[in-house]
């Protein structure tokens, strides 16, 4: 492991500045609901979307404008979603628009995001009359960066920055991001919004390549609730400031970047899990001894979206049966005989299950170990060497208090 | 439609008995735990089973005995799932052996169920100790039958009990039967205790036949929370005493039968979506206008389980957008710019989506909708002539609390 995490966020990376503020599209005054990365120079950039068939206009808008490779700003708002609306697309392509002319850059270069209720119109004039103050505020420093990462919070409850330090070929190599949660979010580029940036020097192909691969070790390894949404996004920005040779191809090079920028968003990602809708505990399921990558994956997953288990987590329940019963309709290749698991916290670990059966164990022991707030779930198959990891969290009675009534 | 529904159960039928009574596998002696059905004469039996690959021991013993398409009895326990122990095959065993030795029949002519938490040894002399006074219970009338139906209940708060009557063949025939469910509960043979009599005259190969085309249209298309059990079974078995000429093979007196074994079957499965852990309410996603029967069974699933969805039912709020999320992530094929949405409910309904667009609709009036205990998702795809139902049932904070500490 060659990076380092350092303090910082979406601005760490060299020609990268942010600013978040309150343009009007929330009625809440204290809640930032419009943000805006920019960089000085065009940057590489890449992105992956959700799978929903249902997808935002801003989707729409963005894949438009990334077809070619490059960016150079991100602009994007809390509080309504713009999807399923009549006038999206045209708005969506407004917002960068704005961005564009304000920014001095052309609205192609313009990565653009929503995030909020469906099937509400977007009103644009909150956005036309305050993109010039938002472009004002745009600072290198965390003040923007962190103002930012408020601007695209919904029921978020914590702001998601991360940032790590790399090197490569002898280049010093930041990689930032910020992201937001917190419902609605599944495996399959299920997930949130989420921006990076880096100062990395990397061809447009290679950063497309990077991106896909690492989200679907990070963020599609998330679930909050088996919601897919409509308008999840993640996307990397590389201003290439950093002065390493163009990473163009795979290799040691490529695999820094990767190990690194996998750290950014594998961090992000149990940000977002811990602060799932309601969500008190953040889980985390370890899967190994598995016949496949895919089938390591698929349980991880599977586990991780029983709202039986994450409900029995929630009481700190060692209710391993629920375990067992979501590896049994996975749909993968296991042999429920050789099963073992454990559960474990900073508090210790506690082995419940071996071979497919129950074993004696202290109910207090394990009651300790589960009222933490960070557990694994720790599954052994017994039946191979590929290995996986998912990342959810309990079913809690305020999930069902935000959702009851997230409208009005 | 020829069939008409009755009062009656699982003793509806001519020639069955049923019983249940406490026999000490649950610690609260005031609930009954251990049930019983039997038969006067051999019956030509059927049974569709969980898809979980763990499969709890009963399940293993039943298939086994089942093979030859007879049974003369059920036996069935709640409170201990008699699943992943090691001696769990052995005791499924022994409580066919009980059930034959006391009632006089083969050990290999009985249907074995158990329901309840998954991986505690099951304790067998509860069972040896109460078979005597459980057999000595056995009514044809609605008394034995509705204690039986008790014996299955888990987290279940009402019984669910069903009997159709019909004409076949010129004979009367009748079908009734007990269901137990309420969580766990999710599509793919995914769903519960089920046992239906009948006195219907039918070979072993057409009442499998029938059983699975059934349980597709009924139970599987009902969820509860995604999770699908280890324990799932509906079994059929038809003593033949109606006296209709016995049906061999597919035909008008097929067609009957099929149509009043749905009535059973989508009522138990309605009676279980409402009697969900925690529920509320009873949603049915009813889906028209799919290229295929496939479509518009995924839509329906696929809008039923999502948790948002079923949270914003519960706050009783108009909350569209889930339900064109959740049918963008179906993976179905469908054209989402033709997609119309409207709730309903006995208090009348309101259209809220058309063209996969929102429209303007008064809250008031679909608040007015949305509290009622039975709400209809009308969900039209404008894209073919295929039509589905799904059953399942809001999300609330009892669901929480209810697997929140459901071990202890």
């Amino acid at each position: 492991m060659k990076y380092k995490m350092i303090d910082g966020s979406v601005t760490a990376a060299k020609g990268f500045k942010a600013a978040g503020i309150h343009c009007g599209i929330r009625k809440n005054k204290s809640k930032r609901d419009l943000g805006l990365i920019y960089c000085d120079n065009k940057c590489t950039a890449a992105a992956v979307y959700t799978t929903n068939l249902v997808q935002s206009s801003p989707i729409t808008v963005c894949k438009q404008n990334l077809k070619n490779g490059f960016a150079q700003a991100v602009i994007a708002n809390s509080g309504n979603a713009n999807t399923c609306n009549a006038d999206g697309d045209e708005k969506a392509q407004k917002m960068c628009e704005l961005a564009a002319k304000e920014l001095g850059i052309d609205a192609s270069d313009v990565i653009v995001a929503s995030t909020g209720v469906i099937g509400q119109i977007l009103p644009i004039e909150p956005i036309e009359e305050n993109i010039a103050v938002l472009a004002e505020n745009l600072t290198c420093d965390s003040v923007g960066a962190s103002d930012c990462a408020e601007a695209i919070m919904t029921t978020d409850t914590v702001k998601k920055e991360v940032a790590v330090e790399t090197t490569i070929g002898g280049k010093a190599v930041k990689i930032g991001g910020i992201s937001k949660g917190s419902g609605m979010i599944h495996p399959n580029m299920a997930t949130m919004l989420c921006f990076v940036t880096t100062d990395a020097a990397i061809s447009s192909e290679m950063i497309q390549k990077a991106v896909k691969t690492v989200a679907d070790d990070t963020f599609n390894m998330i679930s909050i609730d088996g919601d897919t949404s409509t308008n999840d996004m993640l996307s990397v920005m590389a201003s290439g400031l950093a002065g390493n040779d163009e990473i163009t191809e795979e290799g040691q090079d490529y695999n820094d970047f990767v190990e690194a920028l996998t750290a950014v968003c594998k961090e992000l990602s149990k940000m977002m899990a811990k602060d799932g809708e309601g969500a008190t505990k953040l889980l985390v399921c370890k899967v190994s001894g598995a016949k496949s990558v895919k089938d390591a994956k698929g349980i991880a997953k599977s586990v991780i979206c029983s709202s039986l288990l994450k409900a029995a987590m929630f009481g700190a329940d060692a209710n391993w049966g629920r375990v067992l019963c979501a590896i049994g309709y996975s749909g993968c290749d296991v042999d429920v005989h050789k099963v073992n698991v454990s559960f474990a916290s900073d508090d210790g670990k506690i082995d419940v299950c071996k071979n497919g059966a129950g074993i004696e164990f202290s109910e207090e022991i394990a009651k300790e170990i589960l009222i933490r707030d960070e557990i694994d779930i720790i599954v052994g198959l017994g039946d191979g060497e590929a290995s996986a990891e998912a990342y959810g969290c309990d079913l809690t009675y305020d999930y069902v208090k935000i959702n009851g009534d997230y409208r009005t």
